[in-house]
């Protein structure tokens, strides 16, 4: 197939041509790196299935010449802005990347006639709900601008299928992370203790647990889905079932780091930040029941994504 | 109080304003003009209480003006694009006038402290649901743009209520009808017959049944669930537990009008246009919980907004 995977050197959106190219698929590859970086596809440069265009999507005119050139059978749009906090403290950034980019991308489908369209969503459009968190439920009033941005791009997506027949396949993450991540959690443990090896300031109460998806089955679980389910509008939560509490991640960091008597100092409070989310209960059963699990645990996926930063570091 | 409303001097906005007037409270005005009429307003002008300012919301410079020269306690953002069939034609108007509006209307709020919000949404962000729809429904995967761009706007009023407090009313009307409406079906089976009082076009089979709400029901409504209801996000389907198909419609139209032996041509299938929802049952035991019904059934809406139609032509 001759796929376009916007952000595609993006944490996420490269791990996903990596398999796409793997599978034998030709890629174009669009981001404006300024998430995304060179390196995530460098390795791919020379293969004559893949292309790479550094281009911002919101430049209409540069993406029509893309979409102009080639016929693509689908569009895997991962374009994001993927920083939530940065994102509550200028409200334009998930205005323009997350959103205003998945209505280009449609626009830009219908007008070339493009028939499937994968979009990765979040857990954060459904909001602070004290049940389970199952695809259909409701009401869906995000916290974050983030999550916001996400929802109003879903609403998009439902109206393009609704009205030009895009068969559309939607994924709902939770926290993803592992190899080419560029904050998050993990990040600023590593950082933070990289500076001073004797404390470490931890945000919240440290109980907030999440479930982690390790990135590799992330990608693993948008293709089983994408090529397992068939419907005009396919909607799946993908997700671990199991889950890390920030203070085990603390843990996991020191012990990966080889550390010892590190302090733990919180901060208080049961989130972070405005817009975490203390705890959540993610409903896996639909993808689950579609025939997909991820394969590693969350405790894993954060030790392989510890590994994964401080091999990186090594490098640098 | 000191009060806002955008889109003051359109279709709902002006009975809004009609109604807050007469309750004593001080108004300032914004509206575009693009949909909206002078002759709405005109009664207000010489109020010294009313204040009216012809502006695009969009223009972020006109706008901090008056938010600058006035403390608001409340805004009423009625602002939108109420054409869903024109929306679907140019995808730009409901992105633009329905939701980009609403940001902008919130940004400014956030930057100036307005404490209060209250948000004309739409039943058209339920998409289609063959069960009730209860506000809690969900997924919630709106069919037409109109409907997409109320969600998205609903996505970011959670966004901010969570992150700056913004206390806000949400409120989810059916089909609105009555004194100073610009299109709809009844406004184009007036205007067909007027043109030729014979035969009557209809589009789809005619058994499509909605729920018709007069308009100044629905200001009540409003003013009700705004005043009654305190909870940091309210959220409520606002409606009439009665509906009218359209061949009914058509009939009050000849009826109305005087006319005899007009014929009914059904152009067939079971939606007027691509968006329109053939039928729903609309749940409304929140709003009737709380104290509130509507007072004209859905076919005396009909009755009475074809009547203001017509003595509104009389007098062109």
């Amino acid at each position: 197939m001759n796929i376009l995977v916007t952000g595609g050197a993006g944490f996420i959106g490269s791990h996903l041509i990596d398999r796409l190219i793997e599978l034998g698929h030709t890629i174009v590859c669009l981001d404006d790196l300024s998430l995304g970086k060179e390196a995530n596809i460098a390795h791919h440069v020379l293969n004559p299935q893949f292309k790479f265009y550094q281009m911002d999507v919101l430049q209409k005119n540069q993406l029509e010449t893309v979409f102009k050139t080639s016929v693509f059978d689908v569009v895997f749009h991962m374009v994001a802005n993927s920083d939530i906090q940065k994102g509550s403290v200028d409200l334009e950034i998930d205005l323009n990347r997350t959103f205003l980019t998945t209505f280009t991308i449609l626009q830009m489908m219908k007008q070339y006639q493009v028939k499937q369209f994968v979009f990765a969503s979040s857990s954060a459009i459904y909001g602070e709900h004290s049940c389970q968190l199952t695809e259909n439920l409701g009401p869906l009033f995000p916290i974050s601008y983030y999550g916001a941005a996400k929802l109003a791009s879903e609403a998009y997506i439902a109206a393009f299928q609704a009205n030009y027949g895009i068969q559309s396949w939607i994924f709902r993450f939770p926290n993803v992370i592992g190899e080419r991540t560029t904050h998050g959690v993990i990040f600023d443990f590593i950082k933070k203790l990289t500076n001073n090896n004797q404390e470490l300031e931890i945000l919240g109460n440290g109980k907030q647990q999440k479930p982690y998806l390790y990135v590799k089955d992330l990608v693993d679980g948008i293709l089983f889905g994408w090529q397992q389910s068939k419907e005009v509008l396919n909607y799946f939560n993908l997700g671990v079932d199991s889950v890390t509490s920030v203070t085990k991640i603390a843990e996991l960091v020191v012990q990966e780091m080889g550390l010892h008597h590190v302090q733990f100092c919180y901060t208080g409070g049961d989130r972070g930040w405005v817009g975490d989310v203390p705890f959540f209960d993610y409903d896996l059963s639909k993808i689950n029941q579609l025939g997909w699990k991820a394969k590693r645990s969350s405790d894993d996926a954060v030790r392989l994504a510890i590994r994964a930063e401080l091999d990186y570091r090594k490098h640098l």
